[in-house]
């Protein structure tokens, strides 16, 4: 998606040679009109798999989630991190290691909101190593769900998470596909 | 707002006299067509209040913040919860106490997305005793920013947070006030 791309060339910053911070436009503030843009193309792109669902997982990918659902005129259901007396105990849950916080978090859902009927689409903001990915997909199909669609936001292609989802045979499709960040400059591919 | 409290008298669970569970259309699941409702009613109540930004906090405020952002046409930041070594050092934070986890927690938003001219808007999905709506006004009043309105999805009046807010002279708003959850039953202000 060529409009997200010259974003991240215009304001993304590279810190080292695997970090990329778009935080000034779609994980700490967020612009919105972007975030339209963006949930009109994830709508393009899986109009026709059936979505009745779209999960993500907080924080970050709520927002870019709930603009997508409007396109696609389904709910959202985010998956919550770590244990809340609130969030009740019929849970479907995973286990995901966090590399940008170097911990391992459980993220689950309400049993409740999850079933067997139901086709998600997961959006996020980024893939990396594809650890969040999969603890969705494991959460979806422990619901006897599909997971009929895997939607990113910025895909840093050149570490695990792509070839891990494409491995499962999960329908993934990223707006802006980061090939390398070497010497401080993207590439795409 | 009629259709939000039709929609809590109708959905939500109410356990023991001072929780409402609403998770299945708000802040776990997420009803995106009642947000849209929602944010157009944030934005009759807060139109004129020259508002240049929206600020909620992680995780459950952002998805009712972005919705109700598109209306005003502004961005979104949302305050980060716990240190992460790429949100950066340079942040406003604030301490605050959660009743509902019954921690302490060190909410930050970035310097670089807070300046002095700032009128921010505050949108969060619950008011009980007030503290998250207060950690965000001191980390926009830290960056000598306005809050110059705070919308809130659910009040729980008959808790703290409103008579904090009010005597600090903030325009606050909420879609539905509750004024008791006695015997399992909602009653509305």
């Amino acid at each position: 998606m060529k409009l997200l791309e010259n974003r991240i060339l215009t304001d993304a910053k590279v810190i080292g040679s695997d970090v990329l911070k778009v935080d000034m436009f779609l994980n700490h503030q967020m612009d919105i009109g972007l975030l339209n843009d963006m949930g009109k193309e994830f709508h393009r792109l899986f109009a026709d798999c059936g979505v009745n669902k779209i999960m993500t997982v907080e924080a970050s990918g709520i927002g870019i989630a709930c603009i997508a659902a409007q396109y696609f005129s389904v709910p959202v259901v985010f998956a919550k991190k770590g244990a809340n007396k609130y969030i009740g105990k019929d849970l479907y849950t995973a286990e995901v290691y966090s590399f940008t916080k170097d911990v391992c978090t459980t993220i689950g859902v309400s049993k409740a909101y999850l079933n067997s009927s139901d086709r998600v689409l997961i959006i996020d903001d980024f893939l990396a190593n594809g650890q969040a990915a999969l603890g969705l997909t494991s959460i979806i199909e422990q619901a006897g769900a599909t997971v009929v669609g895997i939607g990113i936001a910025v895909e840093k292609s050149f570490q695990e998470g792509r070839a891990r989802l494409l491995e499962k045979g999960y329908n993934l499709k990223s707006l802006a596909m980061i090939k390398s960040m070497e010497n401080g400059t993207v590439t795409f591919c």
